[in-house]
């Protein structure tokens, strides 16, 4: 059983600017991996995990997922990536080449309930969450505290159905300061209007406490407690403008039962928003994710 | 650890015709318990297992489920239950008394897809699912050979729209003669007439192919993939007037992902329902259960 | 429903300081239910909960827990307690009352990892852990910042074989001071003495980093690994003399795979380690565990 | 979503014939994707799914599962897999071809408890176990009924210490005469001499009815009572000459409680044994799973 720990050791030493990840989406067609990994195999870069999916054998979609090592990989990869466009265009393939090194520029917004903000700064201080958390955006001043204690910068926005428009102006603003690549919605409770949410299409993760599509909407704690569920569950999706209604990430629920009021609803319930949207930040972070049509490809 | 052995070879000793339960739901107040508990003391009444749950402290519902063990049980159920009668009047009570020894007599209704059948049967058969299965019902043939081979009447009654009201006659009719106390819908596709369900009312347990209130109605499963939920599941509750919307008992969950098409999640779902509409019905025919307006308490 | 929302409202204008707990055990005999709920019926206490078990119908041991609710309880527990003396002799009764507003005092040991830590302060923070923790432990300095940003007071105790006498005789003198009720080991790397563990008897609780019985003792997340096992797990307990084998509360898992090396089983750890901990905590806390031989009984 | 159901008609209109899977095991270096995946496009076989892992970045094990669709797969087979040796051999390849055409042949053993036979039973009937069961053997009576009712031969084999040359003699006779692929122990409480498993290395699969490494041997139910574990569990494994030790393939629990005495741990352990071996051989029989060392690979 030497050999496992050895595993760990290399795994450590590995260098991580010499790691990067390939995703592709094309039309399915005879060859792609045979076209894709020679491709890479080409250019010295060592396919470590590749896990690939397709929707319809005849005729349907191709996705894949390459995590790979290449040495120097910092000074090679605007040629790899100038290089892999002529494959892209002849196989019409939606791609997109990410590295280990390039930590993507998060920012958190909340509201009055802190769980989800603090699940994910822990994670964060754990080294467990791959990413920058660059700004934490909220309604209220109650979470300023432990935010910046951590070093983060808090940003105080009153928010309310009449000065939307000015305050996702002032959001939109900062997210361009703090050049953010991923918005969490770590449960701020303020709708989105259609401008802002198309502005970072498919960059927005939200968590709803409920198991979609059960409960969409407003209360779906009380209606849970109200309809005498036997479970009750927290769900993960991107961001659309059908509320509640986007491409879903992650699910999951806990067992509760007849003497459970909302408040141990609620209780119980934060404990699985918690896990479920740190998993669905984890596997956007690590480039995961495919969005197909409403649907989500999760690369484990 | 010989208690422990110990403890089963008691337990398997203890008769069962001197084992009862006593269900009772009624306004709260103070007392009750005491009210309860020194009745059946008084009536040399040993209780083993008792729940209590109150909806709530100053002026909710009160509601106790109590396991005794009494010796000539059988002799005096009779008395007791007289008795008892000046006490629930008092008290308001709904209350029901029941006997290990006098088990339910159930009915199975099912469709083309028998797992749910075959797995109450199983259960049946295992000695795990303690009453009288006296008929199974179905629209189709399929499931006649393995029924009959079990020494279980089987009733061929096709079903459409067109034909209900006198389907449903013939079913009274079977009921009746049958003597059934529990009907079980083990997959039986076929929608009720409110006449037949208020007949039998709190009497009818169904298996939802869904976590409700997620995917009321047809075709769930193809909804669920269409969705692209993370987790499908499956919902056992009474029987309303209320498509899918009667008093929930159990519900479970399995997860799936991207490449699960519609017969892989029909595969996975086949699993739930056949462990939660097992647990349902063993909750039903063990007196756990109570309803209390569209929910119900299950005292585990 | 609007009865739903109404339970709500009367639970939180209930006070606190009307509820009380009682915890019995004794020999099971006919009528312990009776005697205990006329008693306290008598005392004009109203049973609000009440969970009962009898390790065997003849000639086994009785297990009851009791909630109940009485004006101004704080004057009246003295006599209660006193009248419940004859009764509790008569009967051979074990028995405890706790009243809501007295919280237990709780110390939390820690070394290098804080994720046990940082949960139980988190869920204290949330008003979800119903304790006062009154002092943190640890062999490590670590800890020290975000403890005492909450106002906790921090002791560092550096610890080792060599000098583990001095260094529990400091600790018991600490728990003295603060006169500790509870012990909670999260994640606290250092074997206890008997003397220790005998001084604090049922009052310590620990977290293993496994499945219990499986990975008894040191690097489980390591032999885990290297078994391949499908599901890693925690295990919370009481502390005995006899390493990792006290009687468990709770115990949770999750999934791994090949995939995962030691490092990613200790990642998912955690989150295991965290939630089983905190439940183990909430429901001592709430004095519904009885020990009883080296198992627990827990009345959820 | 009409895509959706597209996918449906499409998958199930491929011909089975024309479907095929490689498992590869060999040192990893860098190409080894490229070198299989250009391989199998020059035989004009399209790549359906692929799954691809790698013990060690820099000089561990690669480990890849391909399935793939070749038209006139069964004609070409032959040649594909003679050209396939060059590299194979280049590369110091473990691999294997199969045909989703050629089912694997499975045998059965079981002993009085029939649960674990059953489920494969059913799952076989549904078409949702895809080999084909040609014997069933057993110490046991019990089970032939059943088992021939679906006409498979049921073969009463006596077994015990003193006898078990002559038994497993006869039983390998069985095994060649129905040129078995697969056995499969459904709960079959008889030790086997190295021997016969040596003759059937990495071709025995088993069920222990407990969460190993924890309770290996005999009585785990009686086990986990007595240590009052709080959740129990089932474990699919290879069969190797270490008792219970062999490479585990699935595993997984259900909650129990103080309440459950070892007659219910059984009940609700029989339901988790059911789906686990139920997993496990489905995983088996779709070339799923590559045993390196004392672990599995499972590629979902």
């Amino acid at each position: 059983m030497t050999s496992s720990t050895q595993v760990q050791v290399k795994k450590s030493t590995k260098k991580l600017e010499n790691l990067g990840r390939l995703l592709v989406k094309c039309p399915d067609k005879a060859g792609i991996v045979a076209v894709v990994s020679t491709f890479l195999h080409n250019h010295n870069c060592n396919i470590i995990e590749s896990s690939q999916y397709s929707s319809n054998p005849e005729q349907g979609m191709f996705f894949i997922r390459i995590e790979y090592h290449c040495d120097n990989l910092q000074e090679k990869s605007a040629q790899l990536e100038k290089d892999f466009e002529v494959i892209a265009k002849f196989h019409e393939m939606d791609y997109n080449f990410s590295y280990r090194n390039e930590r993507l520029r998060t920012a958190i917004y909340v509201s009055k309930e802190a769980h989800c903000l603090m699940e994910l700064l822990w994670e964060w201080q754990n080294g467990d969450l791959d990413t920058d958390i660059v700004v934490v955006v909220s309604n209220h001043e109650d979470a300023r505290p432990f935010v910046e204690a951590l070093g983060i910068p808090f940003h105080y926005i009153p928010a309310n159905k009449e000065i939307r428009k000015q305050v996702e102006a002032e959001q939109i603003r900062l997210m361009e300061e703090y050049k953010v690549d991923l918005l969490i919605l770590a449960r701020y409770m303020q709708i989105l209007t259609p401008e802002f949410v198309t502005h970072f299409e498919s960059r927005i993760i939200n968590i709803h406490h409920s198991f979609l599509p059960a409960f969409i909407g407003a209360g779906p704690y009380e209606r849970a407690y109200e309809r005498g569920v036997k479970l009750i569950g927290a769900t993960s999706h991107y961001v659309t403008n059908n509320l509640d209604e986007g491409p879903i990430i992650e699910q999951d629920v806990e067992r509760v039962d007849h003497r459970d009021d909302v408040s141990d609803l609620k209780k119980i319930g934060r404990q699985i928003e918690r896990r479920v949207l740190a998993k669905a930040v984890k596997w956007h972070i690590e480039n995961r994710i495919i969005v197909e049509g409403n649907k989500t490809i999760v690369f484990h």
